[in-house]
């Protein structure tokens, strides 16, 4: 079965030195974005980064630079990011308290559950898949569950968190370098989202890496037990990523919904006016819930993906003779990614330049171009190295052979359907082709044409992701069984740190052009913020395309890790029991949406209410002579979102201990496979419909070509009825559907963890 | 095991017997509803109905009458139901041209694919389930399948088409009736929903029963080939109702969204005005797809479910025995079931009265209650008397002892899920309940939080009717395997009489409305209309939830039966074939809702330029001193939904042939569960989500209560935003989502009926 070619010492220092150098990356990015001072006499030492010539924009900047001696207007920026940043710290701090008195709870209950499988005994038990040998105790398993658990959790809350404040530290200064030219806005955008990628990426890679070795002290040869404690780690981050998801999407679309829908609809002014009184509580909202909430739940996916290869290849061939280097295999894929991500970069910020807004898109889309070819050698060189040329992989109750270069295939396969996912996603949600223009087009005939061409569009956007998804799945199987599938989904996340930097990017650019808004700057800045933001929501279109994928394989690996843990040998769709769960469990997705949408409406209903009562009491406010109550808002947007997102957290978090305990594992996994199968649809069309909405809008305000100036400008009928369309979307791309994709995974992943409770105490009512 | 009780002949007698009473019944009513005169002398003679005392309504009558004596005015309501009929009369010959071709085609399909399996010989065979004997060669099969295709699809035509006539026999009728009352006017146009409803549950039933013998002159004995071949007629029966509910479902939502464009919010002219030239083709197309569609829609779950029960029951020991009684069991059901509908439809024309629009919706709910407890009896007196004591059923592989009472049980669980399912619907789609309300009250801030509202109550509304579902699959499976839910689904459409009759009175009412409208009436007839239509909303979306319920259930029998004729053990989600077969199968629900829905948006854009185009050229038009030109806009409906229809109907019908030929029957079975459990969900919601926009915006409209009129009248901003959610409606209650359970049971008869050939020649791809 052959031995690895990289030593162990090799991969003891590989991984944490990748995620060093990944730290060390997103620290310089960080110094580079603070060059652009937030005060006055900084302008000239934000002069020096282009100065040093490493980008070069001064000769060839074809755009006019504008209002760059208007010191005032500095420091209103300072100010308002000074009040989105309290804001979104403020939200975060409340939201977190209250969500870290449900993980204690939670890992309360993990301890209880776990250690009641043995009855709280503390003598080492006969192994799983090895009688002859003796293992560590259930108990233990409890106890290491329950701390890796907790650890997961934190580690997401420490990955939302810094993204926030990296996000909120980088708006205003996107938007003053939006003074020198679109294309130094977007450098500023693009490092920052750079910063978060990288951060979250190593923090994840090492957090999990010394997680392992310290567990290790106490396992000890116990392989099984180690990597069965370990995957509390994955529901710890999702458990995280569920409320970050679901709470800050309400905030921020509870704010976005209110202030459109008496700012643009009412009043008739524009986006991001400081009239409005919501706008400071939607700018915090981008950060709290497409930054925070995003950072999230890619960390739970990243977490669980390795967690799902590492527990099925713990009874490996590997697995079983303990080598170290084949067992992270994993977290070798990941480091290695991080490296090829940090390359990739330098071809965004260093290599080439943006010198017109029409090649925003296109240098975004080059990202993940280049990350994936460079991903797809990596990680042949790497399954080379890091795994025996052939080994043994357990499937199902049977023994499957695995050659090396077939693992390195079921990764590169999840990489490539990672970026078919991502240029459907870009063809059905960007405004550079017919879907979106089409449904623009529809917006002649008014708002109802624009929302049916708009849920068609989501619906067809599905189609081949599905597909790329399907052969993925086929092909990983083939070769390497759950274990090709864990691997397919990391090969999807392997560029994450890419993909988070092209995802963050939106939200900041999303803020920059609130923040020129509010600081009176000019229309032309405004524009070149807009054009930030509309290829903005393209890439966050393809982030979610990439977070539905990975999470539909992610979830399918953490499923066939539950199946193998509860010693199911199938699960027959033909057996009631099965069925029944594939029905209820296909409805799932629809409960969650109904709760997650229904809260976003009555939170905006008590935004506008708010908003229109400012409007209509305070004297001077439509005039701009008097301030907003700007608190009142956020407060109204904190206390929705704590509030609503506890029923659909539990509908999530209850609903595989409830399945399992009353009718047990076989009614669970047809649970898991109607939730998968089903919620990954409607996650992808909710998020591509929200998308396409939002730039048919921006399609419409931009203008840019002949057909678009026919149904504009902004105020025009099929304006409005594109911006009822956008609205409509808000809460389906930011809300209901990406909290769908840690829906299906967290599900897995709990059901996972307490697999061995279920299958000792469970289906108490078919007992009965 | 027992003989049952009732002796052959005893059933030869009647079923035949209980179809002559249908008709006879349905004849009676028809003759009641001629007697409304459609001739300015015929008032008399209509008032001779009333007069006969067997109503009474002249004594209690409370509303006053109205326009008694306009005899111009009953002349217009005639002339433009001839219009009406004759443009539905003639799209329905276009589009049965087209589809017959279509069924010719894919009748030699059936008959080249199954007489391939033995390889076109003409020798019999050893029997499939008992080697021991010989049976009828797979080339008797195919041509009998081929005979019973036709005879299937032949019998939903004549359904389709017999309620369009009845349909648009009555509307006006119920017009003229409506100067007199709203009662007057609700007993009309239910007595002709219940002709339709007795014609439909006759016709279906006698024709299976005639061909059943004489196919049994041909099989003698071998009634595993017979009902085998029977089969058929179920797949007929659906693949016509595929292309009636999609053709007519295009047709009549692209006219209504048009016209509703244009009509109600550009030139703000009400519903059904005269002088939208649209109007004709908007009631052609109720009458096309409300009442054909559905008629073949609903014969096609009927004709499916009792051809599933059939095939599972012929393997099973009475079936061995040739226990023609037991055998024919379904069919009995069916013949009470009929009896039953009979009795209650006497609740409403004659044991009741109807005086108070209030009393609309209570009388039609009634109608469900009555049915369901009646029908509880007479199915445990028919379980007592047409099955052995005890007997054995097959069930993948094993055999499995049923007790009559068990399958008594089985058909009673599906009848209360269907209860449970239309209170469920009636309580999220009339504006009685809180929910509509809500969806009404959320208009107040716009389209766009309706839009959010109606989205999420339809999500919501999935919940019970699933668990209603799920419940039913457990129950009747545990007690008789697949014949249980075969039976189940049997159960739910046992009173398929009343259910018609309660469905197709919504679009008569409609009509009625529209041809008050167009014929110049009072407000106050209009007002009487609006209220039988408004109940005619919920009964529709009632009507549409007993319809997926059913659909989903027979399915899984269809499904089972297919399982097991493919002589596949395990349906195992781990297999990776079977799983990527469930991914896909979920999305195909998405992929078809894309076509449909982008298909009436694109028919309702041409509809719209259409309509402006009149109103901008003919001059006079607005003020109502020229004609428009209707022909054009019915036109334009016929041959957008004749082109239209081809996509989706491809879609469906090709599916099961292409995986099944090149993937297998496991894939193919993961793609029908995967289909059935996402596209019920689909359905239910999008159905429900559509009747609650267009109650919303009736409850606004109609001004009944306090909170209602503080968010009218008709032409206030809210209304103005409750027309746009109904318009999105449109297509997802009349076009996606009843077609969705279309999908399902056809892909799954379509299997059926190949499954030899598939399981003989398919799977091309992997054994490659």
């Amino acid at each position: 079965m052959g031995e690895t070619l990289l030593p162990a010492i090799g991969t003891e220092i590989l991984i944490p030195a990748c995620s060093l150098v990944a730290i060390a990356f997103a620290l310089l990015q960080w110094l580079i974005v603070s060059r652009v001072k937030l005060s006055p006499g900084g302008l000239d030492s934000a002069g020096a980064n282009s100065g040093s010539g490493k980008n070069g924009y001064a000769e060839y900047l074809i755009e006019e630079e504008d209002g760059l001696n208007d010191h005032s207007v500095v420091l209103k920026c300072a100010d308002i990011q000074n009040a989105i940043s309290e804001g979104a710290t403020s939200f975060l701090f409340t939201e977190y308290r209250y969500v870290g008195i449900f993980m204690v709870a939670f890992a309360a209950l993990i301890f209880l559950f776990l250690g009641s499988v043995e009855g709280f005994s503390t003598s080492n038990q006969p192994c799983t898949y090895d009688a002859t040998k003796l293992c560590k105790p259930a108990l233990a398993t409890a106890i290491f569950s329950t701390i890796s658990f907790m650890l997961g959790a934190f580690t997401s809350v420490v990955s939302g968190f810094l993204g926030m404040k990296i996000a909120t530290y980088a708006n205003a200064r996107t938007t003053l370098e939006a003074r020198k030219g679109v294309g130094k806005a977007f450098i500023i955008a693009f490092r920052s989202g750079a910063v978060m990628g990288f951060l979250l990426a190593a923090n994840g890679l090492l957090v999990l890496y010394i997680t392992i070795n310290l567990f290790k002290l106490y396992y000890g040869d116990d392989w099984g037990g180690l990597f069965e404690s370990i995957t509390g780690y994955g529901l710890g981050g999702s458990s995280m990523a569920l409320f970050g998801r679901v709470g800050g999407g309400i905030y921020t679309k509870a704010a976005d919904v209110g202030a459109d829908l008496v700012g643009k609809v009412e009043r008739n002014i524009p986006e991001d006016d400081p009239r409005n009184p919501a706008v400071i509580a939607d700018n915090v909202g981008d950060n709290v819930g497409d930054i925070a909430g995003m950072g999230s739940d890619l960390f739970g996916s990243y977490a669980e993906s390795t967690c799902a290869a590492l527990v099925v290849a713990s009874i490996s061939s590997f697995g079983i003779n303990h080598d170290f280097t084949a067992m992270l295999y994993p977290l070798i894929v990941s480091s290695v990614g991080i490296l090829v991500c940090l390359i990739t970069t330098l071809f965004a910020t260093d290599f080439f330049e943006i010198k017109d807004v029409k090649e925003i898109e296109p240098a975004l889309k080059r990202q993940l171009i280049i990350s994936t070819i460079l991903m797809t050698v990596g990680v042949a060189i790497v399954s080379w190295i890091a795994l025996p040329s052939s080994f043994t992989i357990f499937n199902f109750g049977t023994q499957k052979v695995v050659k090396n270069w077939q693992v390195s295939l079921c990764v590169a396969v999840g990489l490539w359907a990672g970026l078919i996912i991502g240029f459907v996603t870009e063809y059905y949600t960007s405004n550079a082709y017919s879907p979106v223009q089409d449904v623009a087009d529809s917006c002649r005939t008014g708002a109802a044409t624009n929302v049916i061409f708009g849920l068609a569009l989501g619906y067809k956007s599905v189609i081949v992701p599905i597909f790329a998804i399907a052969v993925g799945i086929y092909v990983s199987f083939s070769f390497a069984a759950m274990y090709g599938i864990a691997m397919a989904a990391l090969g999807m996340l392997s560029t994450i740190a890419t993909g988070l930097a092209i995802d963050a990017y939106g939200p900041i650019s999303d803020n920059a052009g609130g923040i020129a808004e509010m600081a009176g700057m000019s229309h032309r800045i405004r524009e070149r913020t807009d054009a930030l933001d509309a290829a903005g929501n393209t890439t966050a279109a393809i982030g979610k395309g990439f977070a539905i994928g990975s999470a539909a394989l992610v979830s399918l690996a953490l499923f066939g890790a539950f199946v193998s843990r509860a010693a199911i040998s199938t699960v027959d769709v033909l057996s009631p029991k099965v069925f029944i769960g594939l029905l209820v469990g296909a409805m799932l997705p629809y409960w969650f949406s109904a709760m997650t949408m229904k809260s976003v409406g009555s939170a905006a209903l008590k935004m506008v209410e708010e908003v229109r009562r400012q409007f209509n009491t305070i004297p001077g406010l439509m005039e701009g002579t008097a301030k907003p109550d700007y608190a009142t808002c956020v407060k109204i947007s904190t206390d929705a979102s704590i509030k609503e997102m506890i029923p659909p957290g539990a509908l999530v978090m209850l609903t595989p201990l409830i399945v399992g305990i009353l009718f047990g594992v076989e009614t669970l996994s047809g649970v898991l496979a109607g939730s998968l199968v089903s919620g990954v649809q409607i996650a992808i069309s909710a998020s591509n419909t929200g998308g396409a909405w939002d730039n048919a809008k921006k399609y419409i305000e931009a203008g840019a070509s002949e057909h678009a100036r026919t149904l504009g400008p902004k105020g025009s009928d099929p304006h409005k009825a594109a911006v009822i369309g956008d609205t409509i979307g808000d809460p389906l791309k930011d809300t209901s559907g990406p909290s769908l994709n840690i829906l299906i995974k967290l599900m897995a992943v709990e059901s996972l963890v307490f697999a061995r409770f279920f299958a000792t105490h469970g289906g108490l009512l078919f007992k009965i």
